[in-house]
């Protein structure tokens, strides 16, 4: 059938088994054009074709309800509900996300883009319609690399006590975003390698039936398999073995580069643009090899994202057992490192800015609280970085530095990271955070030589009077360029790099009340909780003004940098324009 | 042997059985002893006597390692690990905590009070162990309980990968703080019901080797066991099965009050002081039991202690399938209530504020960005409730306050608090927390009649000039106290009540500028990332002066109430001395 010509499910219902293998083969080559001139999720979405359209085909969508973890697999699923010119059509390519999104669409039912969440979120929908007396599938997809997620394990255990309707589908391709690390993993091997026969059973064991799939990929089977589970009256789990990249010879072939991919071109599979220039991936990988290369005691754990920290296939091999993948299981990543700087090991912890969160009890309790001198590297803790609702940067400095114990350090330059990052992993007396700056890689202008464990030293980066801006970690650039416009009004300010996120220099503010009138901050994040108020807040009963610059607290998706910058007056001219209101 | 003798596991090594079984006895004897006099947690140390014992007999402790999960059930460990007197002498009685401590005994490794942590922290040490060359054996004890936390989960299936030494000793007695709730304890029950020769297998599933001791309070058998496991080379889990309460007839028949007790007579095992006056959870159980009688869709979650709650086997048996305990699993119950909400339903999850931390990605992610309309309470979120370093009431002010898109309110009244629960469960515009005030249970004088829905509107209690005092909360009770001091000296002080913690009322704040020089904030909770830092970055760049109370940002453990508030400046005596110092 003609693409264009679908506008719901409905559409796809009453085709053959012929028809709905061709219409497969268009909706990936569709995909493959669109993904390959855009970018996007690749490996995830051409694995799942034949399910999602199988999907479609055998439930009553959007009556019965289907919860798709992460949602990054959901490109074919937003083809086959409406919204297929955003792939048919290049000037509407950026019309939809690349995640589930209730906006769009009455067939997405939450906006999700972390893991493991789906079957929690399922089985609430399930109980709610039992309470309510109502009848419908609810049908959770779930990958297997979601399923080392505490959060899916919980989800699991609690759905299997529902005594109704509940369907999860486990997508098994074998992968995480890279490969899967945990026990569990050799057990789905067992159950493929089985055809589900095997008589230990994970999903057996947590309570659920069984229905094993092993060809993921092909419609008609997985049409009968699904049509076995509709209106089952108990929870069940339908195990789908599929090839992620399915398809796509490049995406089968190189799977971990190929489950999110910038544009690339369609015939060889090559990146359009590979030239990245200078990258904190490569300057912590190249450290931190180092670091391991020399000391045995010494260990990067990531949960699951081993691309964001340089960490590809061959310096994973380099590192051996000194690289350590949790699976995408950052509770256990904190509690992890813990457990290893308590009996002697030196542990860093490099996590993405928006995934940090899921380890807030482990930061606060199996770490601080029993100081353990854990190092964790946060990365794209950035306003200028990820700009999906579910995957901003904004929140990691109310999370961490409002837990005591914890030093969190936000270099703005790459030696200052560097050496921030040597002091912590060579200390053992502090649980130590640095957050990675975000925007263009900046340098020192020299050696940087400082003493981290003399916590909580501001660094004047220059001396003037009257203003004082102090702009943390990549921010640090605003605040100069701030002070450059002001020195055109005849303000000679000082600009101030405070290093640390943790506390305050409280001798150096105290100073400055001497020939200040107005401290200025200005912190890559959202305001609240944040890095400004605790300077507001110290300053309360002085004479002192305070002006705190940084994201007035509400969520945004898919902002543009320079809009959102200005929206709250966090560019240069927007500050000094502020600043001579205040003084003047 | 004399238990005062006992000064380390050493001294019990050399001792036959029947010397062992006479030990088991004297220990549980002055235990019981002790417990009774004092309170803390009964049942999972009385089950848990002989595999103690049998643990330091057979491993060489200290210098094999064993982690205790939650730690409460390590008293009789403490009694045989040089710390015997804290346990015969009742002077001596609170010279240890309830929980593992390392500043007590290098046979304490962590710090622990929250749940399902001990197998991610063996993990990381054997990990550690590995690292360095060395070789001891390393030990996780936890409960069936803790298995439902996600955790636990994650620690399982990355400690399953380890090719060395890993003992997880699973102290299985049927029981969470109530009675379990997950499909993984349909496979338990049949692992005891088979003696643990049942083909599906949880643990095996996951890549564990496995052994099973089905008279876990027997000392012989548990030694023999232990010894099989001593030294083994690759990961295994022993289940043993225990009775949570053994050898104390109260305990074993009413083992979920007696998890954990105040003081009881040892004859009869009833409350020596029974009589607990008005209480919030009583306030909450049968707010929600009307509410769910009245409105099918109406439910309750707890993860793991509905007690907290006010919902004791009665009141959950009337509520039926609308009270939904998930086990100890914060993840999902936040989550399955934003699933909850999205299908119609009416969710409250009730939770502690320590461990509402554990759910910080659910807020976030599952519920925020969804606008699902799930409704939180917060109990023991005060400086004056749990006072061990593991259970601090401290942090949800900054923790929820700072996530966009909640409202979050802090009654001072039962009133006040009753009026915005039928609020926020009968709206389903926002996600609301409410956070129910610590200390004495306070009433509002009249009928309290505030639309909630017309957000971040202070209430002015009094109106005075110069100084204005926002109390929020239960700390209300000292804003007043603070305003009545001030009348004393002259000072009509306005006193705020500002019932929401997740917004300013920028317009009473900026009526203040006009005959108020001094706006104090007290709150109950930390002042980092809080209420009054974001009232002192408000009023920056104006002449107004602020002063913030709360607590200093730093641990503390088993503090007094009176010498925290006092260390903090958080007295009203102190506050108004302040004030007076400020506005002279």
């Amino acid at each position: 059938m003609e693409l264009s010509k679908i506008t719901s499910p409905a559409d796809i219902r009453g085709l053959g088994v012929t028809e709905l293998k061709e219409l497969c083969d268009n909706l990936r080559e569709v995909f493959l054009e669109k993904v390959s001139a855009h970018g996007g999720h690749v490996g995830p979405n051409l694995g799942l074709v034949e399910a999602t359209v199988a999907l479609h085909y055998v439930f009553d969508t959007p009556n019965d309800k289907i919860v798709f973890d992460v949602s990054h697999q959901t490109y074919i699923h937003k083809m086959l509900t409406g919204r297929i010119e955003a792939f048919l059509d290049p000037s509407k390519y950026d019309e939809v996300t690349g995640y589930t999104n209730p906006k769009e669409s009455e067939y997405d039912l939450f906006t999700i883009g972390h893991t493991s969440t789906a079957v929690s979120l399922a089985g609430g929908m399930a109980k709610a319609r039992d309470l309510q007396g109502q009848a419908y599938n609810v049908v959770a997809l779930v990958g297997d690399g979601s399923l080392s997620g505490g959060e899916a394990f919980e989800g699991l255990d609690e759905g299997a006590t529902l005594k109704s309707n509940f369907i999860v589908v486990v997508n098994d391709n074998n992968m995480s975003i890279a490969e899967n690390h945990g026990g569990l993993y050799s057990n789905l091997a067992t159950l493929r390698e089985t055809k589900g026969t095997a008589s230990n059973n994970y999903f057996k064991a947590i309570g659920y039936d069984y229905l094993y799939v092993d060809n993921g990929n092909d419609i008609e089977t997985l049409i009968n398999a699904f049509k076995m589970v509709k209106d089952i009256n108990h929870p069940v789990v339908v195990h789908i073995h599929t090839d992620k990249g399915h398809g796509y010879k490049p995406a089968e072939e190189h799977k971990e580069a190929f489950h999110f991919s910038a544009p690339f071109d369609l015939a060889t599979g090559k990146l359009k643009n590979d030239d990245e220039g200078e990258s904190y991936d490569e300057i912590f990988a190249t450290e931190m090899l180092a670091e391991m290369n020399e000391d045995p005691k010494v260990c990067v754990l990531t949960a699951g994202t081993p691309g964001v920290l340089g960490f590809g296939p061959e310096r994973r091999q380099e590192a051996g057992r000194q690289f350590i993948d949790v699976g995408i299981a950052e509770q256990e990543a904190a509690a992890m490192a813990s457990g290893i700087a308590k009996a002697g090991g030196r542990p860093c912890f490099g996590v993405v800015s928006s995934f940090v969160q899921r380890a807030y009890d482990q930061l606060s309790q199996d770490i601080s609280i029993n100081g353990t001198p854990v190092v964790l590297n946060i990365f794209y803790g950035t306003i200028l970085g990820m700009n999906d609702v579910t995957h901003l940067g904004w929140f990691d400095i109310a999370l961490i530095s409002n837990i005591p114990g914890w030093v969190f350090l936000a270099p703005a330059t790459v030696e200052e990271y560097l050496s921030m990052q040597r002091w912590a992993m060579g200390q053992t007396q502090y649980p130590v955070a640095i957050r990675i700056p975000g925007g263009k890689v900046v340098h020192s202008d020299g050696e940087v030589n400082i003493d981290w464990s003399d916590l909580n030293k501001f660094k004047i980066e220059h001396k003037g009077s009257k203003v004082a801006i102090i702009g943390a970690g990549g921010f640090l650039s605003i605040a100069k360029e701030t002070a450059a416009l002001l020195k055109n009004e005849g303000i000679e300010a000082t600009v101030i790099n405070p290093l640390y996120l943790s506390g305050l220099d409280t001798a150096m503010l105290d100073d400055l009340k001497k020939d200040h009138q107005l401290v200025v901050t200005i912190e890559d994040g959202v305001l609240a909780g944040g890095f400004g108020e605790k300077v507001s807040g110290y300053y309360g009963t002085s004479d002192m003004k305070v002006a705190n610059y940084g994201l007035e607290k509400k969520f945004a998706d898919r902002y543009n940098y320079r809009q959102i910058l200005e929206a709250n007056r966090l560019t240069a001219p927007q500050i000094a324009e502020d600043i001579m209101k205040i003084i003047s």
